[in-house]
C-alpha cells in the first residue's frame, strides 16, 4: 500500500515517447499493491495505470503475467490490458524499475459483497477459467500444498500465542490435505486467479466489471480457484478483536457457486473435493498471515492482516463433511 | 502518504445521494496527504478527488480552507474546486470523518522544475495573492515566527548531532530574525499558501496549470510566500548524503522573483525584506523537518525529510546581504 519508486516527469516523458498515447496530463501514486509501485496515469489519450515492479518481483515471470492479461483481455474478459509501444512490447525500464502501462478498469471493489455480487462473482470466475482454457504458458503454483508445510515449520508457539489450541487445529488441517493429495492430483487444471479477492474484483452497481492483480496467477486445480474465492467472499468479515468468530454465510457461498456453475459446471470430483479444497485455500492464507503477522516490524505502517481470520475458517472447513455445507 | 481512512462501497454510495455527481465509477486510494486520505473518485459526471480529514486536522479550520478554494475558484484561478451538494454546503461526514468532494486538476508536479517552470510558478504565486486580494477570512499562521523558539527548545542537542555547529547557525539565524522582527511586520500582508512546494504545484509541459494543498494558507505578509518559493523551488536538491552541499541556483531564483514581479511588483521594502523572510522561510522548515527527523520511530515507512537540506539554505541565507543575491 505504498509508493515505493517516485517517477520524475523527464523520467515519464521519456517513457512515454515510446508510446502512442499523447502527452500525460496527471500522474498520482496509488496506495494499492504491496509488491508493486502503482500510479493513475492520464494522458491526451485517455486514462491508464502505470505499474512498477519492485525488486521482490521475479522479473524472470512478468512475461507470464503480461501475457495472461493479454490473452485475456483478446478474449474481451474484463481485466486490464497491457499497452505495447510502438515497438510491440509492452514491458519497458522506468526509473530502474520493469514497467508496464496497461488500460484503466472501471468499477469499485465491494467491502461487504452481498449475495448477488458472489454470484456474479461466481461466474466471472467461471468466464475467467473458460477464456484461459486455451492460454498456452504455464506456473507453478509457488504458494501451492508443498509450500505450506516450510511456511509452518517452527511457528507453533506463534500460532498458540495468537490462540490456545490453534496448532492442533492446524495440525489437523495437515492431516486432512495429506490424506486427499491424491484426489487433488486428478481435477481439472488450468490457469487460475488464486487471489481473487473483493479488492481484486470490481463491480458497477451489482454488476462484476472485471478482475485486477494477477500476480498470483498459476496452473492449478480450477476448482481450487472456486474454493479461494468461498474463503475470502462467504465468510462475513470479522475484525481483530472476534476474528475468530468468523461465519460462514450460506447463501452468499451458495450464490458464488451457483455463478460458478452456470458458466462451467463442476465435475463430481470437483465437487466431492470442495471441502478439502476450502481447507487448503484457507491454509495458504493463513499460513502467509501467520508468517506476515510475526514479521512485520511494531512500528510498520502496513499492518499484517489477523491470521485469526483464517484460522476460524480453517475450523469450519474441518468440520465440514460435504460440498451441500457449501450450498453445491 | 497513506490510506488511513478506508470508504466503503455503501459509505460512498450514501454520501454521493447528497450531491448531483451521478453514480460511482471508481475509487482509488492516493498516496498523497499526510493528514488527509485522498481518493481519486470517478462518477458518470466526470473525475474528482475525495478528501477525508483524519483527526489531527482542526475541524474548525475546514470551512476557511474550503471558502479559500471556492474564492480562488470563482476568480477562474487553477486550483480543486469544492464540490458542493444539492444542499449548497461543501463539507459533509463520510466514515465518521469530515470529508469533501473537490474538482479534479489537471498537471503534473516537477520533480526538478526547470527555469521557465520557476518563472510560470513565481506568475502563479502572484496571481494567487491578487485573486485572494478581497478573500475576507484570515487565519494566522500557525508555523509563524512565534511558534519557532518552542519548536527549537530543548533541540540544540539533536542539531549538533546531525551537523556539528549547526546549533550556532540555528542560534546566528534567530538573532538576525529577531533583529529585523519590526521591519516583518509593516509589509503587505494578505492570504498565502504558505507551501507552495513543488509536489503542489502542478504543471502542463512548463505551463503552470495550478496548485493544491492549501491546508497550511495563512494571513502573512505576502513576500513570505515568495521567500518560501524561493527556498523550495530554486536550491539545487541534494539527497542524505549531501544535503549540506545543496546550492542556490541564481538562475532559477531570479527566474521566480521576475515572474512574480511581472504580475505584483515588490515594494521597496520588500524587496530589502527578501534575505531575512527566506532566512525565515529556511527556518521554518528546517525546525519541522528536524522534529520530524528526531521523533519518528526508526522503523515507520514515511521516511522524514533530511532537516539538513534545510541547514544549507539557512547558512546561504545567513550570508546574503541583500535580495540582488537572489536575482531580484
Amino acid at each position: 500500500m505504498a509508493v515505493y519508486t517516485q517517477v520524475s516527469d523527464e523520467a515519464l516523458a521519456a517513457f512515454l515517447a515510446a508510446y502512442d498515447l499523447g502527452s500525460p496530463v496527471a500522474l498520482k501514486g496509488v496506495a494499492e499493491g504491496v509488491e508493486n509501485t502503482n500510479y493513475f496515469l492520464e494522458t491526451t489519450t485517455g486514462r491508464y495505470f502505470l505499474t512498477l515492479f519492485e525488486k521482490r518481483v521475479n522479473a524472470a515471470e512478468l512475461p507470464y503475467f503480461i501475457g495472461l492479461k493479454q490473452h485475456l483481455a483478446g478474449k474481451g474478459y474484463p481485466c486490464p490490458e497491457p499497452v505495447m509501444g510502438r515497438d510491440g512490447t509492452a514491458l519497458r525500464t522506468l526509473e530502474g524499475r520493469p514497467a508496464v502501462i496497461i488500460t484503466f478498469l472501471d468499477g469499485l471493489s465491494p467491502r461487504r459483497p452481498n449475495v448477488r455480487q458472489c454470484r456474479a462473482l461466481g461466474e466471472g470466475l467461471a468466464k475467467m477459467h473458460l477464456a484461459l482454457a486455451d492460454f498456452a504458458m504455464t506456473r507453478e503454483n509457488s504458494l501451492g500444498p508443498k509450500a505450506w508445510a516450510p511456511l509452518w515449520a517452527g511457528r507453533t508457539g506463534d500460532a498458540n500465542a495468537l490462540q490456545a489450541g490453534l496448532s492442533e487445529t492446524v495440525e489437523a488441517a495437515f492431516t486432512q490435505i495429506l490424506q486427499a493429495r491424491n484426489t487433488f492430483a486428478d481435477l481439472p487444471r488450468g490457469t487460475i486467479h488464486a487471489d481473487l479477492f473483493p479488492d481484486n474484483a470490481f463491480f458497477l452497481g451489482d454488476d462484476f466489471s472485471g478482475a485486477i492483480d494477477f500476480y498470483f496467477a498459476c496452473t492449478d486445480a480450477l476448482a481450487y480457484d472456486l474454493a479461494v474465492c468461498l474463503n475470502a467472499w462467504a465468510f462475513d468479515e470479522g475484525n481483530a478483536s472476534d476474528a475468530s468468530r468468523l461465519e460462514f454465510n450460506f447463501s452468499k457461498g451458495a450464490a458464488l457457486i451457483a455463478g460458478y456453475q452456470s458458466v462451467r459446471p463442476l465435475s463430481i470430483p470437483e465437487r466431492d473435493a470442495l471441502p478439502v479444497l476450502c481447507l487448503g485455500a484457507a491454509m495458504r492464507f493463513f499460513l502467509t498471515r501467520l508468517v506476515d503477522w510475526t514479521s512485520t516490524p511494531a512500528g510498520a505502517l502496513v499492518r499484517p492482516k489477523n491470521p485469526l481470520e483464517y484460522a476460524a475458517r480453517l475450523a469450519f472447513h474441518l468440520r465440514m463433511k460435504g460440498a451441500e455445507g457449501y450450498g453445491a
